[in-house]
Order: C-alpha cells, then structure tokens, then sequence
C-alpha cells in the first residue's frame, strides 16, 4: 500500500506523461476506463456491499441511498465517462496569438495544471466523474474520498486504473488516497509542490476547513446561500413560478434558494401567495412544506416562524425559507452584499432598469434575471460536465467544467530576439 | 489618521461604485489623478526629500536611486497614468455567450475584482503604477507600501486621492496603510471578506511571507529561478547573444538568466566562448564580469567556482550564472522541472523537434525558443501594462496586464424558467 506521500511523488513524476498525452490518447483512455468500469462491475458491487453494510444505522436512509450502486448507476457511471470523451479537447487551445514588433511570435495556450487533489465525501460517482474530467484535461489526479463509500471507490479506481493502463498510460495518473483520517486531507492541503490544484466538494466545514488550511492553490466550491428578490414590478405568478422552483424544488443543493427578498409594495399582495403555494398547497398535496421565518415586516403580514440571528446566514439545504421585507432593490443588493455566499441570485422584475441595477450591484458568480438559481450548473450553462461550482472570485466561477481544469501558458518563438 | 481595518471597510463599502462606475468616469478619474500629481509636484518633492533624508547610510546607493524623485520621475508617472487611460477598458466584456434550448441567454461577463490589496516595497513610483491599473479595471486598492518610501507615497496617494475627488468618486477607492510594520501586513493577507485580491510585489521574502500566511486569495509574483538551455543543435553565435542578454542586460530583474544549462555535445565549443564573452570580454570593456558557478562536467571544460549545494536553487539577482553540462533536452527539462519557479525559459536550437519537446515538457509561464527570457514583461507580450509577473498557475500565469485584474460573472436573462 503506498502511502499518501508515494502517491502525491507519483502522479507529480508521471504527469508530465498525461500533459504531453494527444487528444486521441486521452480519449482512448477515457473509453477504457469506462470499459473497465463494466467489466469490475462485481467487483465494485461487492466492496459496495461492504461500505452499505458498514453504514448501516450509522447514517441516515437517504445517505444510504446516495452511496448504494447497482448494475444501473454502474453503466451510468460509465455512461458519463463516455460523454467526457465526447467533448472537445480543453488543452491546447490558442487562446491569443501575437506577433510583436521585434518579431517575437506570443502564443497564449491552455495547459493542464498538473495533479489535481480532490477531497469529496459519500458519493461512488465522483469518483469517476472527477477522474474523467481530470484525464480529459490532461491532468493527473489524487483523490480522497469519504470514509462511507471506501471500499467502493477503491475497487472504482481500480477499474479506472486497469483503463490507463489498457492503452499505456501509466496507473499512477488516478489514485486513491488510502487513508480517510483527517492527516490525509491535511497532507494533500499542504503538499505544495505536489498538488498544482485542490477542489474540495462537499459540506461547509469541508470547504471551510481547506480553504483555512491549504497552502496549495485550492478552489472553494459550493456553499450557496442563495437569494431571490421578488421586485416592486414582479410578475406575481412568474415570481411564484420562481421561488417554488429555486426552493424546493431540490433543496440539499448548492443552488437553491435559502432567502426571499421582497418589495414592500409588492409584499401584501405576494407573500400570502407565497405561502398557500410553498406551505398550504404542498401539505394538501403530501409534499414537505416549506418553514417560512419571518422578519417583523413579513410577519406582520403572514404568520410563520420568526426569523433568529442566523436564519438570513445559514444554507439550510433543507425546505426552510428565510423572508424579508426590503423598500428598493438598493436594498435587496446590500442585504445580498452582506449575507451572500457568492453563488447564484436572482431577480424577478417587468422593469429593465431594476434588473440592471441588480446585475450592476450583486456581484456573485451567477446573476438572474427573471430565471431560477437552480440553474448553476454545468450542464445547464452548456459546458458538458462540472467538477464543482466555484464560489471564489481567483481563477474560476460558477459552474466549472474542462476549461476551468486548464491553466495557461506563453510559448514565445523568436530568431534570436534580445532585449 | 484611519486604522487599516478601517481604511479596508470603507474600500469594501464604496468598491462598488466605482465598479459601476462607466468607462469614461473612470478615464477621467485617471486623467485627473495624472494632473494632480504634477499639482502636487512640490509636495511630493518634500516628502520624498525627508524619506531619502532618513534613508541615508541605512540603505545602499543603488536603492537610494531607486527612491530618489525628482520632477522629471514624476512626470513620467503622471505620463504612465495618461498611458493607463488610454488602453481599451477590461471591464463588462463579454467573454462568451450563449441562447440555452429553454431561452436562457447565458453571457460570462469580465467584472472587477472589488477590492485589491497590494504589498510592496521601496519604489515610490509603483504607488501610482498599481493605483492606476486598480482603478481603470474598477477595482478599489489599498496600497502598503514599504518604510523607506512612506511619506513620498503617502504624498503621491494624497495627490491621487484629490483626482477621484475631483471627478466626484470616493477618494478611499485608492488608500495607503498607515503603517509599515508586519502587523499591517498580516492584516491584510487575512482581511478575508474585505481584501479581494492581494498582489505582493516584491522580494523573495514578502512573496513568500504572503503565500504562507494570507488566507485572502493571493497570486505569488515575481521569484525567477530562470533557465537557458543551449541544445545540440543550438546556433552558437545566437545562443551567445541570448544568454549573453538574459544574463546581463539586467541582472536585478526577476525574467534575467540565473542558470544556464548546456548540452554535451556543443559543451566543449560553446562553453570557453560563453566564457569568453560573459567574462573576458565585460571585464576589457570595463564591465562587471559574470561569475561562472559550475557543476563538474563544465569545470572540466572551462575554469570557474565550483557549484555549490544551493547553487542552482538561487534567484541571484546578480553577475552570478549557474553552468550544468547535460546529455539530453529530456535531462535538461528534468533539471528545469526540479530547480524553476516556473517563470520563463528558453532554448535555443535550431531543431524544432528538440524545441517542441521542450516546450511540451516545461510548464513554466512562459517559454521561449530562440529568445531572450528577458521578454517577460507586460509591454514586451503586448498588453500595455502590467501589474507583476505571476508565478503561480491559478488565474494569471506570466505578465499581469488590465485583463487579469478582472474576475467574471455570469449574468442569465430569462422569462421565467424553473428548472
């Protein structure tokens, strides 16, 4: 068993390898990596067996659900490796071209990083979705996943091993952390050197933790408090529309909404709406209702929880629904300044000028107009895939798909050009 | 007199209105903080006069230079700011838009940062070079200067704050810490939901200070361990003038030359005419000569130092030239890949499959065939300006220009979607 060093100077001496790898290669490995996955299937049943076995009353059905496989979510698995095969080639694309006065030809191209260190918790899946997306870009990847789904993701890279291998890649390019203490997340936070890049996906303490302790570039990702602002010029049924989608309409996501913003001159009329469509009309149908908590100026308007200190900070990630009451969207976009987490936020409004000071003001990594935040994704804004969803402002925002997991650099050509 | 934490809440409260600010009230905003500075010419001139005063004897000749001011140096900055305003704007571009199936129209917009901190030490002038640039990309900055420089850029950012007045913006857009002790600087490495961005621009020492210690997002500037490799196939006339150039036009700079790697082939013909060249003939015409620091093999060759244990992990900054003799482009961009910090270098050769091997296997910023490393250098690539060399791989790689003083935002225009 390699320890977390030996696997970190491993893929750090064979990236290079990958790097230089042309699209057919990486391709090529990417399909028999997703052959492999068909071919283990037993295999990887069986460690999943295990970990189900071992997590039994430990965690709760639902988590149960999320890190249970079967012969299906296997060909899925698959499925989406071969779809990253299929997308066009992030590395090497030209991304400027200059030629200088003196000469010299400056060609601006889009490398890989390196090795990618990826801490994530439960999910089997990520495991091969993350390690398609980092061969596709041409990097190698150190992944450490949760303690729960253990035993299934070490058969998963295994298979996705056997796929390197398979067209003479070396098996070093994907590897599995072997530890699940907390020592081997600190030791990829501070690999510098080493790591070239860390996303961690997965819970706010997670994030949280990584981005307090990583001396290794590392991309915060996901945590998502996420506001709609029901505007004075509001299209009711269209802002209804909205903030039932944005709430519920899958609440243990990064981009839906945790607070309602609404204009007093439109509250009245709204937010009595609002609740007969998230609370009343969900019971009678035996969905969840949505808790509404309540500044003083909506609950003097509709009954529901009263709003504690943390309500407008917190992503509930759950059917609670924090409310407010603002007089202008100046107001809605200092509400957002001070409590947002940088992720999505939208605006419902008829008035042009309204929206335009909203996109002008918030500044997170996806502004709406009249459109769910349940938006923010990958696949949704048309890049392929996703590898998490930045909430940082340095190098990548918003939805991170094949181009994010590039860097670039200048390849200068001259004919003896001096200075 | 405002404390840091102080100056840093009012750029974060006002960082706002000058990223909404238009193009044009930003270029008037540059143009007149380029007419104050000659206003306050007299002033400046005093302040500089007591810092170079206290200066004296403490620190050497060449940086007391580097301090001097005089009215010529600063209208060249005035001059510098006027440049600044004439380049086309970065902000609100358009980096890429699409029309989703379900009408969502999805652009990626370039914004500003918010607020950018920027850590540097002795030149007055880099007050009003990073005070510019902050400004025309939208961004707020708080500048930290060093202790020699403090009351001339204390003087220089007074000037530069009347112009923000003067066109009606805040003038804490542009403010200067008040003190320069390394608590100031600690606080803004950690001034996490104020600081935006923190640029260090300096020694090897700050650089790496701030590295270890901001949990802001930071980008590592500058430290330049840089290679010359002189291949088999290289032209030995031009490979002299290169390293020649890279070497010794400005040892000081962080894109000069520190090691040059020579291949066994061209070694016994190359070596005793570099030496020649870098030091005969510099020492005939009243030139500083270069000291040659060589490993065994080139010792063998020509004579000079023996290379010493850290020898060839060392920014010189100096007429200092680290020399290995190796068998292939393969061991030369192994050295590379183990000793660079990964900010430039070149090879030179006339066999473009050695140059493509090179430039596949070198991952540092930029990478030059048959040129100068010297060339790294934001005016030299083209983009007009520039706020540092990063070194690192996230976001900006090689000359910081007005573009990488941007972030981006995606901004999604709908009529109602629910996903």
């Amino acid at each position: 068993m390699m320890t977390t060093n030996e696997i970190l100077r491993a893929a750090a001496q064979e990236k290079q390898i990958l790097a230089a790898a042309d699209t057919d290669t990486r391709n090529r490995a990417l399909l028999a990596m997703a052959d492999c996955l068909l071919e283990d299937a037993a295999r990887i049943l069986a460690a999943n067996a295990e970990d189900v076995e071992a997590a039994r009353g430990r965690i709760s059905d639902v988590m149960i659900d999320r890190l249970l496989l079967n012969e299906a979510r296997i060909a899925a698995m698959a499925d989406g490796i071969r779809e990253v095969a299929a997308l066009p080639d992030p590395v090497g694309r030209i991304l400027s071209r200059s030629v200088r006065p003196n000469g010299l030809i400056v060609e601006k191209t889009a490398v890989p990083f390196g090795v990618i260190a990826i801490i994530y918790e439960s999910r089997p899946n990520v495991t091969s979705d993350a390690a398609a997306l980092a061969v596709k870009s041409g990097n190698a990847c150190v992944l450490r996943g949760g303690r729960d789904a253990f035993h299934s993701a070490n058969a998963i890279t295994t298979a996705l091993r056997r796929g390197l291998a398979r067209v003479g890649l070396p098996e070093n390019l994907v590897s599995m952390v072997q530890d699940t203490d907390r020592a081997s997340a600190r030791e990829l936070m501070t690999a510098v050197g080493l790591v070239d890049l860390l996303i961690p996906r997965g819970g706010a303490g997670l994030i949280r933790t990584c981005v307090e302790n990583a001396t290794v570039p590392c991309i915060e990702t996901g945590t998502g408090i996420c506001h709609v602002y029901i505007d004075a010029a509001a299209e009711v049924p269209m802002a209804l529309d909205i903030i039932e989608n944005a709430k519920t309409s899958r609440p243990s996501v990064c981009n839906a909404a945790e607070v309602c913003l609404v204009h007093s001159a439109v509250a009245a009329e709204f937010l009595p709406k609002m609740k007969k469509r998230l609370v009343e009309d969900r019971a009678a149908a035996g969905k969840t209702p949505v808790e509404l908590r309540l500044d003083p100026r909506a609950a003097a308007i509709i009954p529901g929880t009263a709003a504690g200190a943390d309500d407008f900070d917190t992503e509930f990630l759950d059917y609670v629904l924090a409310v407010r009451v603002v007089d202008s969207v100046e107001e809605a976009t200092a509400h957002i300044a001070a409590h947002s987490t940088g992720h999505s936020e939208a605006i419902v409004t008829a008035d042009d000028r309204v929206a335009a000071a909203f996109t002008a003001r918030v500044n997170s990594a996806a502004v709406y107009v009249n459109a769910s935040t349940r938006f923010t994704d990958g696949g949704e804004f048309g890049l392929g895939c996703e590898m998490g969803i930045s909430t940082q402002k340095l190098h990548a925002r918003g939805p991170m798909g094949l181009e994010e997991l590039t860097t670039y650099q200048y390849i200068i050509r001259g004919c003896g050009q001096t200075r």
